[in-house]
Order: structure tokens, then C-alpha cells, then sequence
């Protein structure tokens, strides 16, 4: 409310302070979370159905929301994910929210973009362990889809290319923006508290920044996890060495968003770390070759929970119902 | 819009109008959904918290609305449910829609109310595994829930009954007013089609009615299921006769509620029944010896999807974050 004394009737000051502002927030390597920008909104509201419909899957048990719950900052909370079948996950279901920002898609960057990404569990065996073909046949057996499809896409026939489209289109309204810190980013100096400013101080000093910077605070490169000390893991995921092959990219990761970090625990590809605390301690020694004290984890841990933005804000949607025509779910063999 | 002309500007001709449409409706065995009535909005909104949380379950993946989901209509679709580990159940999961209108919970009634039931799938090792204890553990350490209850039930510790207390009230908000049934019966005499109508009756003269009525059209009653001719099942389930040991009550369940049938497939305890034709075909003989023509049939099922009512509108509640404190799902092992 103190930026209030700063506001005065004319244009001329106005204009000043838009561009101080601008210059306040480019002159941090963070920048604020944007508002969505650009959405096609009817893509968005059959991607919403979509992302929330467990018959995209082999059982009809499982949707997108089941492991990137939206009621719990985009994830599960789960080391590894459950998958059909109840089968163990090989590595931690990174966060939606803010996806659209991430420089690609996956732990180890496979997929281009969040369409090419949607596809993926859906077919995946371990995962949703349904079919392109099944998923199609059951959107294809219900009529209220048939008739949304050919509205926002103004086709006769569903294709897999729109359902993946309509689903990356809602993904990209899981923005989180207005968080205490980008309060603070955009101007009102009085968003974040002395400790959580010492800790954002101590974030950029310590070299966190170097790979946690941009609008989503990581999400725009890829990491070796295990720089200064060689990362000890039980888990098989090899990173990018899994796609190219070549051992130096053994391990290497796309650096995750720490945007609402403190909703998407337990954190690292394989959800090692239960604790924001022992996750910037691991970070700090093995990336960093840095001991933090516990004053220190624990300024920057309280810089890393200002980083909650608003959550999305939706009804729960309804899906259309299925049909005597619908293939039915097969939970069980 | 026909009944417009029947307004007349005066407050006598209103008067014997409202006289009219409730003689209407309680000349019918079938009331119309009332909408929700003196509720504990504060309980409420602690409740949806609680229904949607995961967190109540052992495994930290399944909660209240996997089941009873409330975007397909109160229910899982699916024949039987599944729980932790992937264990089949042993039951179909019958809608939380309307389900404070049912005399009792589960099929075989069980529990005597709501909060009576919402306790039972928590710590049934085959559904939730979790145990009251723990739900209370991982409550308690929880700030947000900690400080939700007491602002709601005005104590500092948080207890069982208070959260199945929570999730029965927010379980009253569930009922689904204004199906065009429901139009019909408040008097728009175009709510429903010469179809829909001939269903009703024939519904009404066929018997099927003598279970199905009241304003949950079932719901209020137990019965034999398989009365004319016996029910073949591959289901173990007994009916009421699991509780009372009387082999009389074998078979006996709850008759379902027919609000929002054409949502809730598949039908009978044991969800044998794919489509709701092949359920009209299957109670007309087992339970009338009555075999309905393709056309009775037709005109029954059209009755029955008129009974789709407005489904709840509310906002995907976003949960508060687990702590340090929090006791960590165990979903594998």
C-alpha cells in the first residue's frame, strides 16, 4: 500500500512509473509469472474435460489430473508415480502448472512441446496404458464430444492431433501468477518479508540462479544432477542419455521450475528429497559444492515458498456421459 | 414458455396457480429434488476439501472423489471399484448424488447416514487402507487444516467425527434439482417428450414404481433383488443378509436411486449391467416377470434420461500443503 505515495494525477508520472517498474523487474534474472496470454478459449474448455476424463486410459481410472493434480499444485505428491495396474512409476511427475514456460517437456526433454508431450502418458503402458486408436474410439462413441470436437475444430472426424491440442491449450492456462514475489518483482516492496529477501539475496550469490532464473525459475535449460559430488539415486531414469545415447549426458535433466515449489514435493527426478530443506542442502553441495548453514537453507527455503502463485480457478468439469457404444474400461486384465 | 399464458397479473390468480402445480406434483408418486437446505456452508467448504484429498489414503492417490467422482456423475463407471494396490472391490460404487435423500448408506445399508459412511471406505484396507489415526495424524500437520477446524468446529484438536461430520455436509450440497422430469412435474408440461411421458407411465403401470418413488425415485427402500426369477451374479456380495446372518435377507439391497441413471452406469450391485436397456430388461423379469417389448423398453429407458438433473457447480478446491511433519504416503509396500 506504500507505492500508493508514488501515484500522482498525471500522465507524464504515470508513464515514469510504468517504466521504473520495468526496469525494477529486468533488472532481477527472475521475471514475474504473465497472466495467460493468447488462449483459444473454446480449445480450452474441451481440453479441460479431456484432462480431467479417466477414460482416456486402459482402466478408466486414470486421468491427466491423477498425477498432475491440479488440487495439489500440479502433481501427486508422490516419489514416483502410480501408474495402471498400480504399477511403481520409474521417476516423479513434474508439475503442469506453469508447463507452457518449460524450454521442452519430460524430465529428459523428449518431447518438444506440451502437445507433444499430452500424448505420451495416454499410450504409455505404465502409465495409462490405453491406445491412440481406444482413446479416439471412446471420445468417437460419445456424442456431446463428437459435436464440441466439430465445433472447436470444425473437422467430422477426431483425431488424436486435436485431442493432444485441446489438452496443451488448457495446459496453458495453469499459469500461476501473483505470487508474493512477483508482487515484489513488479514494484510493492513490501510483498516479501527482510528473511525471504536475505534468502533471494543468498540464491543469487550462492549461484542457484545460474540454472533457476527466468519467469519460471528454472524450466529453460538442461543440468547434470551431480556436478561438485556424483548424485546417488536407486532410480534407473538416465536423463538425457536415455535419447542420445552419448554418456555426458548421463543424468542430466531439465532444470525444474521452483515455481510453487513448495506445493509440488517431494522433489528431484526421483522424488528423493522430502523436504524444501534437505532439497537446497543437496542442491548446494552437490551443484554448487557449498555447504549452506541452517540459517541460510532456511532463508532460502522461505524465498522459495514466496514463490506460490495463484492456483488455477475452474469449476470441476462435467463429462459427457458415455454410450451403449462406448468400449468399455478394463480396470482389471 | 406455454405455461406463460396462464400468468395473470393479480395475486389470486398466482395463488391457485402455486395451488395447482404443488396438487400437480403431489398427485405423483415422484417428487422433484428439492434444492440443498439448511446447510453449514463453513462445514461445506471444509468437506470438499477433505472429499477431494488423497491424503486420507494410505497410498497418498485415492480419495473420496475417485470413487465417487463428481465429474461422471457421483460414480466410478466403472463395474467395480478400485482400491489400494489396485484390489478390485468387491461392489459397484453406487453415486454420492442425492445420496443424503437414501434411508440408509451403502447397498446394504449399513451405515445409517452419511457421516456414518464416510468413515468406513478410510480405513476399509481394500479401498483407502489408511486408519482414522493416521487421518488425523496427517490433518493435525497440516497449519491450513488445523486452523480451518478450529474456525469451524471451534476445538483445537481435530477428530474423526468432525471430518466425516465435514464431508457428510458438503455430501448434502450433492443433490441435482431441475432434471426436465423435475420441470414436468412442477408443472412445464414441455419439459419432457410424448416418448418420455409414455416411459413414465408405463414405468407406473408396470410396478416398477413400487420401489422407485419418492423424490430419489429409489433409495428409500431394501429389496430382494431377483423376486420372479433368481439373480445370477458372480458377485459375492450378500446383501443384508452380511450383517443380520438371516438367510431371508440374502440378496437384499438398497434400491438404488434413478436421478441421473443415465450417468451412472454400470447398474445392479455387482454392475453387470452394461446399458440401461439391458437393467429395464433384467428388473422387468427378475423382479415383475414382466418381459418388455423393444418398444417398452425404449420408451422406459427415454423416462429414465430425463431424470438427469443439474449436476454440482463448484470450484476445484485447491488443498492446503503437506509440512515437514507430515507422515508420507506409502502407496507401494
Amino acid at each position: 500500500m506504500k507505492t500508493r505515495t508514488l501515484l500522482m494525477p498525471s500522465l507524464w508520472a504515470a508513464a515514469v512509473m510504468t517504466i521504473s517498474c520495468n526496469v525494477f523487474a529486468a533488472d532481477e534474472p527472475i521475471q514475474p509469472i504473465r497472466p495467460v496470454q493468447q488462449i483459444n478459449l473454446a480449445q480450452v474448455e474441451l481440453g479441460k474435460k479431456l484432462y480431467f476424463d479417466p477414460r482416456l486410459s486402459k482402466s478408466g481410472f486414470i486421468s491427466c489430473n491423477s498425477c498432475h493434480n491440479l488440487s495439489m499444485g500440479g502433481t501427486d505428491n508422490l516419489k514416483t508415480s502410480i501408474g495402471h495396474n498400480w504399477q511403481e512409476g520409474p521417476i516423479n511427475s513434474p508439475t503442469v502448472l506453469n508447463s507452457s514456460l518449460n524450454v521442452a517437456q519430460f524430465w529428459d526433454g523428449r518431447a518438444a512441446d506440451l502437445k507433444a508431450q499430452a500424448g505420451g502418458p495416454i499410450a504409455n503402458p505404465g502409465e495409462m496404458a490405453a491406445s491412440h486408436t481406444l482413446a479416439i474410439d471412446v471420445l468417437t462413441s460419445i456424442p456431446q464430444y463428437v459435436t464440441e470436437f466439430k465445433q472447436v475444430f470444425g473437422q467430422d472426424q477426431i483425431t488424436i492431433d486435436e485431442v493432444t491440442q485441446a489438452i496443451a491449450e488448457f495446459e496453458k492456462t495453469l499459469v500461476t501468477p501473483n505470487s508474493r514475489f512477483d508482487q515484489w518483482l513488479l514494484g510493492d516492496k513490501d510483498a516479501i518479508t527482510a528473511t525471504e529477501l536475505a534468502g533471494y539475496n543468498l540464491f543469487k550469490t550462492s549461484g542457484c540462479i545460474a540454472c533457476h532464473n527466468g519467469s519460471a525459475v528454472g524450466g529453460n535449460s538442461f543440468q547434470k544432477m551431480g556436478v561438485v559430488e556424483p548424485y546417488k539415486t536407486m532410480s534407473t531414469a538416465e536423463g538425457v542419455a536415455g535419447l542420445t545415447g552419448k554418456d555426458a549426458d548421463r543424468f542430466k535433466f531439465k532444470v525444474p521450475t521452483l515455481r510453487n515449489v513448495a506445493l509440488t514435493y517431494p522433489y528431484f527426478h526421483d522424488g528423493a528429497a522430502r523436504t524444501l530443506a534437505e532439497a537446497v542442502d543437496i542442491m548446494g553441495r552437490l551443484q554448487l559444492g557449498k555447504k549452506f548453514t541452517k540459517e541460510e537453507n532456511a532463508k532460502i527455503v522461505a524465498f522459495l515458498k514466496a514463490l506460490t502463485g495463484d492456483q488455477p480457478a475452474f469449476l470441476l468439469p462435467i463429462l459427457p456421459p458415455s454410450t451403449d457404444q462406448t468400449p468399455p474400461p478394463k480396470p482389471f486384465g
